[in-house]
């Protein structure tokens, strides 16, 4: 059995291997890659794709899987290699269900649809999109369809990213979630902003990449397993548990893009960097789901980076670095200034308050989309209404509207968005049951110290990689569900010091 | 019939993607990639060498090969398609003649004979790489004989990378050239030496690769298709004929280092880049030879970049961006300094006279080894003897004697040295046939203007690619054989300006 065992790790780790060779690839292409190198570029991923493809659909493989049945049930649930085994399955039965025809055609679609998007937009030309948003929404049904017995059409579409997330618990959580929020923010901005004209001055590039670094280096990602390059659009990346990359941006005029959009990545970075080194190459070395990823972004990025005791340590240090620009101003004022609450057109530059009020509007729109109740060539219509609605402003044109994101356009059309709040919740529960266990974390950060808190993470959350699911996970760390609880004290605690709520 | 050719260049395309892939990997490992990264990279470059060499040897490649012979014989010898094809047979059957198992236990000595090297160079302890040495020249015999039929044992390794390049035609080449050389070196040393104390003051790194990208941009360096970064050991690769890019290092306590490293590997880069486009993927989409790439990275190191002409152009500009540390030294002073001759221990630092004795030493010696003549325990003497003889002085260790090159640590004894020589040689050769066409190519370069020699070098060398061997291009380019005529020459010309001779 042991055999068969060690040829499922090999047979698993040769398609992680040729995944982990295309990420490098697609990191090269977003930090160094001349333009001359596009065509053959795309021409080399398109060949690991399918390498890893066929050995991901190998009867073989399933023919293994097969024969270690009686191997894992005879081991504890949560054993490493009844893990593993249910993991693979779990990935080669979806894999295995989908005619990779229909996926050729999907991905031709993706192509199709990014490259009028990167056209349409700035011409703020949305009538364009309308075809291949129709398409889209055909083809996500469809494959949707592939995994017959849903309860809800998005539901296998979350399960890609989110597994075992069922669309009707979502809209539950997430509407009362909005109900939470959206008196918040109109508290909020019917008082007067905070002043972040102190972020807004000029910044050389090379002071903030410093100071960046420094900041991540004292929260723990591990520079000897990564390194961090420059981008257009921030990600992080991975070519092995020893190999952990990140990538920023920098706006000379705006000290807190390229910090705490580093910040960001470092925490999805230092999950993966905390994940056991024995799931090196099988499929728990991993994030267990994008919700939860985004936890730990958003976690290092706000419940840490944007937190008073991390200021009062850092903030004398940046002061240090920015004289000029800093001279003046008090602690508090910069305090506030990370913190300012305001009704933004933007997702990505949204603040802790509104941020999932961006998200859960496109949650909704891509249920209704799929659900056939609201038409793509009423899109627009729809998302000024619910902004206007939600966050009491209106976009100028479809450009900043609904035109903004590039998921929908790239990518599939249901299952883009709910991480991004469903991790700010689990982030909230995670590091509450952190604060139970240590109640010195804050006082800590104050005195820049991480460690306590990156430990408890590491024991409880990273470790396990793709070992459980988040579900799994919560009610392993919380003892309970999913719940909005923790994260909506967290927001009416800080920002209930800054404003009256 | 064209549906087969198309078949042929799928299965070629393959191939060469997954060897392209692997230099992007081996590229990060010598530029980015943090310490963390090393097992896992060296797992993903075995899977992708395994791959590609499963493919080269797949036996529908060779029937595709032969039902392609026909078509192959019904067209002219230098079209396209029949080069295309004649070629790939030559690789494929090269390629199945040696057992994978051989090529396993090869590579892996080289990884244990590299390992040993890398401890033992800096002790000075020769003693504990014999068995290395030893069964270094066994395994390289072996591969030999896997192509019975040679007339000398070194024929085959040389074919590897210089292919029809015979060892007895390059034993009597090389001894013509060494029976010229070492009286030169001898009454040039015996002069007083050129003064090259204006290199070697304090140059920032900063400032030393912004001048190096100026001058490369200026020769013809494509930096759409390529780009340059920082590593130990400089080096060219190739991603694409879209993304061709070099490496360098940079020494603050010495001008030319980094700069002549620079324009060296540009004109390898340049080499790769003026191939034709339509040979992308395909085996002809490479330098013809070793040789050849030498013969090409030399004319724009030496031809060009340590030429008077080049420097009445550059001098100024490389005063201005050095004020300081070049104020009052004149163009003559610099331009002897760039060509300083010196009785010297070190290959890779040897000047345009000396180096060509340090390579035939060591080519002298792989045959040796070969033949058995020389056993590996005298290898020390037998270096410290030549060095005497040819050059006039004796490293005081092994560790700038012997054990000087990684080469033959990490690859094969055998092949690995005389393309250094033959591309000097057939440098020479080409850039008088250019002359030829072009008398006013030095006048131009001294005017800052390398795109007539550049266009030359296109037209006649680069665009065939690998079309032709290294014999069949000097033939078509001097409508003559390879010959030291030229280079010799050249030397006499140049060298008889800056010293008695």
């Amino acid at each position: 059995m042991q055999k068969k065992f060690n040829e499922l790790k090999t047979r698993l780790m040769e398609i992680s291997d040729l995944d982990h060779v295309g990420a490098l690839l697609d990191w090269d292409q977003s930090t160094y890659m001349p333009p001359g190198g596009a065509v053959a570029r795309g021409r080399h991923l398109a060949l690991l794709a399918r390498l890893s493809h066929q050995k991901s659909i190998d009867p073989e493989l399933g023919k293994l899987l097969d024969e270690l049945r009686p191997y894992e049930e005879s081991l504890p649930y949560d054993s490493d290699d009844a893990s593993l085994i249910r993991v693979a399955r779990r990935e080669y039965e979806r894999a295995i269900k989908v005619p990779p025809q229909f996926m050729s055609e999907l991905f031709q679609h993706f192509s199709n649809s990014y490259n009028a998007w990167v056209v349409a937009r700035p011409e703020n030309n949305f009538k364009a999109l309308i075809p291949h948003l129709e398409r889209g929404v055909d083809l996500c049904r469809q494959l949707a369809d592939f995994f017959p017995g849903y309860e809800h059409v998005a539901d296998p579409l979350i399960d890609f990213v989110d597994y075992g997330m069922k669309t009707t618990f979502l809209r539950t959580l997430f509407a009362q979630l909005r109900r939470e929020l959206v008196p918040i923010v109109q508290t909020i901005t019917d008082q007067p902003p905070a002043d972040d004209a102190c972020l807004k001055k000029h910044f050389p590039e090379a002071d903030q990449l410093d100071f960046s670094l420094e900041v991540i280096k004292q929260l723990g990602y591990d520079f000897n397993r990564g390194r961090q390059d420059k981008t257009h659009h921030p990600f992080m990346t991975k070519f092995s548990l020893g190999d952990v990359r990140i990538t920023t941006r920098v706006d000379e005029n705006d000290l807190s893009g390229c910090l705490f959009s580093t910040i960001h990545e470092s925490g999805h970075a230092m999950y993966e960097q905390g994940i056991r080194m024995e799931f090196e190459g099988t499929p728990l070395g991993g994030g267990a789901s994008a919700g939860v990823h985004e936890s730990q972004s958003r976690t290092w990025e706000n419940l840490v980076g944007r937190s008073r005791g991390f200021w009062e340590y850092f903030y004398p240090k940046v002061q240090a670095k920015f004289p000029d620009q800093l001279k003046g101003v008090s602690l508090d004022t910069f305090y506030r200034a990370v913190n300012k609450v305001q009704r933004s057109l933007i997702r990505t530059e949204a603040d802790e308050v509104t941020y999932n009020l961006h998200v859960m509007i496109r949650f909704d729109i891509e249920l209704a989309l799929l659900e056939y109740n609201l038409l793509v060539r009423d899109l627009p219509e729809y998302w000024h209404v619910r902004y206007q609605a939600d966050m009491g402003i209106r976009a100028p044109d479809d450009r900043d509207g609904v035109m903004q994101d590039v998921h929908w356009f790239s990518g599939l059309i249901g299952g883009s968005f709910q991480g991004y709040t469903l991790g700010n919740i689990m982030g909230a529960q995670f590091f509450a049951q952190a604060l139970k266990a240590h109640p010195e974390i804050p006082a800590e950060m104050a005195q820049g110290k991480f460690d306590t808190l990156h430990t408890w993470l590491v024991d409880n959350v990273y470790q396990h990689g793709r070992k459980f699911t988040a579900n799994e996970l919560i009610q392993r760390v919380t003892g309970g569900q999913l719940s909005i609880e923790p994260y909506m004290a967290y927001l009416k605690m800080k920002f209930g010091e800054l404003y009256k709520l």
